[in-house]
């Protein structure tokens, strides 16, 4: 269960040192304010069921996306979401659009799906699809294409309108779109594949990152094919979002404050870190859409640097497995101001030697 | 989705009537206020991903149940632990001890089980099981059998040692005890099927209803077949459980006061509101060791008496779909003495006139 980031419980208990958790893409301003006020004075409410058709919290989402309620589908963090889509769709053949986040391989593979990955290029394209090589693929006959926008691990962001093309022609080609990480761009909302209403796109949304809440489990899904949608519902468990997970979107969707200094914070900080990273010889650091950077190491290894930071109580995220990624590459999260500047401080004295 | 009681969202929705829910079998002593301050203490661990291993959480249950953490599973309630159970064994044939808890069958229907059904007869047996019967049944050559002790909503409880026999005799078949209301009989560990280690077995247990946290969603399973444990582990999400459910099973495990306190009150209630059923004409009352009661009505439906009781407050259960039960059965929970004594008399008004 080292698949992702975030796993500070294992290393505490094999290393005991409280790391600060650069492994995992969090909003580092932390757990809003307004929402411990919110679980504080609801507490009481756990001797209840939650809502199972989670009316409040999609109705929240509904006014703040200007999505209609029956198209949005609650769940147990954006994996339920991704998880019941692939169980619910059962394509037979998918394109995974790669390096990318390895929930999709799982939830497919457990559900018999033949796997092809299409890679995003380093060297030539910075990680951006290269649409032509795209479409060529595509003319293989895919059920299913599965693409993370803004991307993790790598960062890159991809406009809608550059994929409408693509859209138009595999009209017999389901498209999920993993938006987790789209609140963290500028005006995220209106880059939203959303846009194009379309049947044969499902798109994955979460609070986790944005909300610095992990810990809570709160994601979303956007269908415009309402068959989808009732089979889905069909074979979803009910209660699947806790209590506080169901009530808490409302609170969050209207923390405008939070919202806005976050898109304030991570730009300054995001550029901050840039140059300096930049400015470090032994390796390369790549333009992030999110709130996050992948960095290709020069002089060591991913797992040498990993366990150095440790020792400076700094947890990073090796990404030797994500597919067409090696034991080069790092992923670390864009936190404070004064974490980042100390971790870059530590990682320049450690491969800039 | 009105499978289950407790949906007091829909019912306000409706009719605007904020009700005192006698539908859903919930502790009535309400949540623990330990639990309560312990997560007003801890609302900002939220900022990390919950231990995907929770290992905390299954350690206690161990010290607590006395069985190796390594035999525990945690999932987001036990409707998720019956779901992965299910999902890893796809049975092809099953028997579900009935009437009783739904989510097996929709569980069952959605993996492809040809699914039969066991009566609990009420006439000859008042809802216990008839074992010679389930004997001969079971020649049928069954993969999977499903028994709730206590039964919900019968109430009816078998001791382990009746069930040995059956065990003995099929070795091919699988049993799905599910104990989620276990804790209400007194020294019910004692009781437990857990007692016989057997790898055919596969208890379910749950937090949510002794606790009074249906909104945290939290339960668990033990198995001593560790090779559908591991089958188990790869097909469940990480992360089910959000960081409150993760954290909160020491504080409740150890919350003896609230344990015994909870033991004591439902004695007394239980005792106090059986007198008073049995004084009212129209209804038959069933023994229950749960925290509820079955009941047959006599000269209105359940539909009649639901839609009466909510113009006063009260949501009941009525017990329609449940598979052997009609029109003439509602199941009520019970609570506290001051509203059992009003729930009590005013049934007693709408039907003993």
């Amino acid at each position: 269960m080292s698949l992702h980031g975030g796993d500070i419980y294992k290393i505490y208990r094999e290393t005991n040192i409280k790391v600060i958790d650069y492994s995992a893409n969090i909003n580092s301003l932390g757990v809003p304010k307004n929402l411990k006020k919110h679980i504080k004075n609801n507490i009481n409410s756990l001797v209840n069921y939650p809502d199972p058709n989670y009316i409040d919290l999609r109705n929240s989402i509904s006014k703040n996306i200007k999505i209609p309620m029956e198209n949005i589908i609650v769940g147990n963090g954006a994996t339920e979401i991704i998880f019941l889509f692939i169980k619910t769709l059962k394509p037979k053949k998918t394109l995974i659009i790669s390096p990318t986040f390895a929930e999709y391989e799982r939830a497919l593979k457990e559900n018999g799906s033949e796997i092809h990955y299409f890679e995003l290029s380093m060297d030539e394209k910075r990680f951006f699809i290269d649409f032509e090589n795209l479409k060529t693929e595509l003319n293989n006959f895919y059920d299913l294409v599965v693409f993370c926008n803004p991307n993790n691990p790598t960062g890159s962001f991809t406009k809608p309108e550059e994929f409408e093309d693509i859209f138009r022609s595999f009209p017999n080609t389901k498209f999920l779109i993993d938006e987790a990480f789209i609140d963290f761009v500028e005006n995220g909302e209106n880059f939203s594949f959303k846009k194009f209403r379309n049947s044969n796109l499902f798109i994955v949304r979460a609070f986790t990152k944005f909300f610095a809440i992990p810990g809570l489990r709160l994601g979303y899904g956007i269908s415009f094919d309402k068959e989808i949608l009732n089979k889905i519902y069909e074979i979803k468990e009910p209660w699947s979002l806790n209590f506080f997970a169901g009530s808490c979107g409302t609170v969050l969707l209207e923390d405008k404050k939070y919202i806005k200094k976050t898109i304030k914070t991570l730009k300054r900080e995001k550029l901050r870190m840039l140059k300096s990273l930049n400015k470090i010889k032994n390796l390369k650091v790549f333009e992030s859409h999110g709130n996050f950077f992948l960095i290709k190491l020069k002089k060591i290894t991913a797992d040498e640097l990993y366990e150095n930071l440790l020792k400076y109580g700094f947890l990073i995220r090796k990404c030797e497995n994500f597919k067409f990624l090696d034991k080069t590459f790092i992923r670390i999260a864009i936190k404070d101001n004064k974490n980042n500047k100390k971790i870059l401080k530590t990682i320049k004295k450690l491969i800039d030697y």
